[in-house]
């Protein structure tokens, strides 16, 4: 599997305020790239926070890209996936609407009633690892669902989850013109940090874009 | 004063790990770059934390840029400035040995025997503001010693306080080609934050130095 992760983020790093509120860190000709990402992919995946956060659906924005797809013979939309070690996405979640197919990764600590609650929605509950979703088993599974390409698009957590599983092979960051600020402000990459072997990258591209400028990266694993 | 900040930060915003040990995070031509920046300076400040952390001396490392400035007829290094509003600079420090002069800029609250070691060590010890420094005045009284230029290299507290206050003219960043990671890790500027009315900048000019890339932006007061 192709993993890519994506995300906005101020010039001091974050992804939002320490209020977790969205802000309009990049502009239209950047939501128009991320629209193509995820229409070049076959699942979009974020973590349970920015479900909570932002609530977003993370289908296709633009129906001729949709079009495209059903003429390739693919669905309209790719799939969703959401991170959910400790099972909190709601029942009226967007991500559960019928507009794409969803799968959550949860643990197998995950209650069986959450479990049935989600499938009743429609998804599909995959199970890995023993408190915490493993990253790299779900993939596996994922993977035999037909997800080659999976698009990653935030946050902080899940993001790094992936950077110490070292599952991710591209990293594009645009870069927006204003500076956030706060020690408990999300950032694109969160958890408990390394402190060694630090994830190294070699940059490819650099391209000016609304305000700001996308940087993008392979991952050396 | 013109006030110009500089850092280095990860591709996720970070200027260490959440140990706050120093991380090799640029290269030689950025560390060239910086130095050229310290020599067009009158001074150049740090926050105690990057004292206490790394304690740098904060001079000129190229001989010939000295050489410059003394043609010039200025000091061989410029000035240093240590924002220390709770007086935890070490009477060890290397800022404050007799390669430059030294500024400490605390506030009126600063014990008159910390004041006094300070001074002892042939520091300049500007108090201002109740509890802690206030910078802006701080800044005039730097101005009315001379200081027309200052170059600032962190941390992310000094840089937030900065930002906080309306004083940065210009910010550059490197931003280098590997993930730190952290939620506890300091970035470039934390502080509590802001949440609405964002400090913006605009994008002067992108240059890649060594793996990296240089982001240098004009700040919109």
């Amino acid at each position: 599997m192709d993993v890519r992760v994506n995300a906005a983020i101020s010039a001091d790093g974050k992804l939002s305020s320490r209020r977790r509120e969205q802000i309009a860190i990049s502009g239209e000709r950047d939501f128009d790239r991320v629209d193509g990402l995820r229409a070049e992919s076959d699942a979009v995946m974020v973590g349970v926070g920015t479900i909570l956060a932002d609530n977003p659906s993370l289908t296709i924005d633009e129906s001729e890209r949709q079009e495209q797809r059903r003429q390739n013979g693919q669905p309209e939309n790719p799939a969703r996936v959401v991170a959910d070690s400790h099972v909190r996405t709601p029942p009226d979640a967007a991500v559960l609407d019928d507009s794409a197919e969803t799968y959550l990764l949860v643990s197998d600590a995950a209650p069986s009633d959450f479990v049935a609650q989600m499938e009743e929605q429609g998804a599909t509950v995959i199970a890995t690892g023993e408190n915490r979703a493993d990253l790299a088993s779900a993939f596996q599974e994922l993977d035999s669902h037909g997800v080659e390409q999976l698009f990653v698009e935030g946050g902080g957590e899940v993001i790094y989850s992936l950077f110490e599983d070292e599952l991710v092979d591209r990293l594009s960051v645009f870069v927006g013109s204003l500076v956030i600020g706060g020690r408990d402000a999300p950032t694109l990459a969160d958890g408990d940090g390394f402190i060694e072997d630090f994830p190294q990258l070699e940059l490819d591209t650099v391209t000016q874009v609304d305000d700001g400028v996308v940087l993008e990266y392979d991952v050396l694993n």
